[in-house]
């Protein structure tokens, strides 16, 4: 992954290295446990996807100017304060094979520092001063939680279609993606065509990872991955890898599944 | 309190019927669970001390508009959002004599509904369409939670100052108030004499309001108050009415008050 990602950076290998300064920049608090906290949320930097594809979208287009650092910026802060409030909801110990926030400083403060991250995306949001980019990214705001619930939501009621899943994933994952390359493009010099073509590459592109990712739950190794592997079917929920087995299994496998599911636990065993 | 707000509000008397309007409409969503939990929690009509201050504000500079309703509506999502935060942050059973949204749904569906109507408070910021409102209304959304965490910060190190207190309520009630009259001003034909003139108003009435509510933790009865009382001493927090009484004590006092603090609980005898 990291091999590939490199690869496809080399155009924007200087601009990356102006973005972490904007990033940094725009964490400040004068609250110094905040500081703390977000000094080791950031301690090693995560793959960087989001603010690559909004850095790439916009060299594509034309130029990276002050606002792509700052709309660059804005997504991958978004991201980590979904990743923050995440972990509370998931009950997770481990983020990236370390101690997850929640389990050094206690839920409290996770949910508290969450807030505060989306609070510092909309300080950024405002200095873009493009009515259209913030318009994007507030749909962003809504699908992402939206997407969130709607999980909850299936994995309760056990109902979960492949249609539901693809909404679900399309609303919490790939909206992030496609706006990144929307608006890389929009606060570049893009015309509506390219725009549109780079919102449903990010889209795309977004649906696939996110179908790795729930695939990778059942099939990777915990020191490659970085997180506990089988976690989404302890947790009952519902993705890609289980709705495939549910459609290929016989009566009696059908009946073994969702019974299972509808456990308020599922054993090892299982 | 009933009774003075009706006073007050004789001049919007009408205007708080389409802030009604306004206000549901813009919590609406396609999934069903946040729906539920959004009808539950805004079930009862709270204060809408927020909304009222923003359209009295607007009412005195000129007229209230749409955009004013708007303003209004995010206000009050700010506010529900961090109440459905603050009762996961602080394991609260009740919120206003009722069970909170987190002993119903639990506290993951309690994160992420916050969640959900922090992007909604920003939809309605992007449709304002005032960049003057949207930086007032960014600053906001991250004095809210920086507040919150330095509460936390503060009750950790009990090392809290009346200054410290004042800067937190500051930031984590004022700021609300005052980001009410402000932009309410801002929205309808007011000239900066009479911004800066309601944006004071309205911080001076937050910080009273306060300490108003930190007392009455200390002095009122549940029936009334609709919370329990003594929640911020069992739970460490301190607030003006410990620290004046820590003031007025002697040194006996003070280390038998230091001792309290220090332990992980309190008990009713203390």
């Amino acid at each position: 992954m990291k091999n590939f990602l490199d690869k496809i950076s080399v155009p924007i290998k200087s601009n990356l290295e102006e973005f972490d300064y904007h990033f940094d920049k725009s964490l400040e608090s004068e609250v110094q446990t905040i500081n703390s906290i977000v000094k080791y949320l950031v301690r090693k930097k995560g793959k960087r996807l989001r603010p690559r594809l909004s850095l790439l979208s916009a060299k594509i287009c034309g130029n990276v100017n002050v606002k792509t650092y700052k709309v660059a910026s804005l997504l991958e802060i978004l991201h980590v304060a979904t990743l923050v409030h995440d972990d509370v909801v998931d009950e997770s110990d481990l983020r990236r094979g370390w101690p997850s926030v929640g389990r050094i400083w206690k839920n409290k403060l996770s949910i508290l520092v969450g807030d505060y991250l989306f609070s510092k995306a909309l300080t950024n949001m405002t200095e873009i001063d493009s009515m259209e980019s913030v318009k994007i990214l507030a749909n962003l705001a809504s699908r992402l939680s939206q997407g969130e619930i709607l999980q909850i939501e299936k994995a309760l009621r056990k109902d979960m279609t492949e249609d539901v899943y693809f909404k679900m994933i399309s609303d919490k994952t790939a909206s992030l993606f496609s706006a990144a390359t929307k608006t890389g493009a929009c606060l570049s010099a893009s015309n509506e065509k390219e725009k549109k073509a780079l919102e449903s590459y990010g889209r795309n592109l977004g649906l696939a990872f996110q179908i790795a990712d729930d695939a990778l739950d059942y099939y990777a190794k915990e020191k490659f991955f970085g997180k506990e592997i089988g976690k989404d079917f302890f947790e009952g929920k519902v993705t890609l890898p289980l709705i495939t087995i549910f459609q290929k299994s016989n009566k009696e496998e059908k009946s073994f599944l969702k019974k299972i599911m509808k456990n308020e636990k599922r054993t090892e065993e299982d």
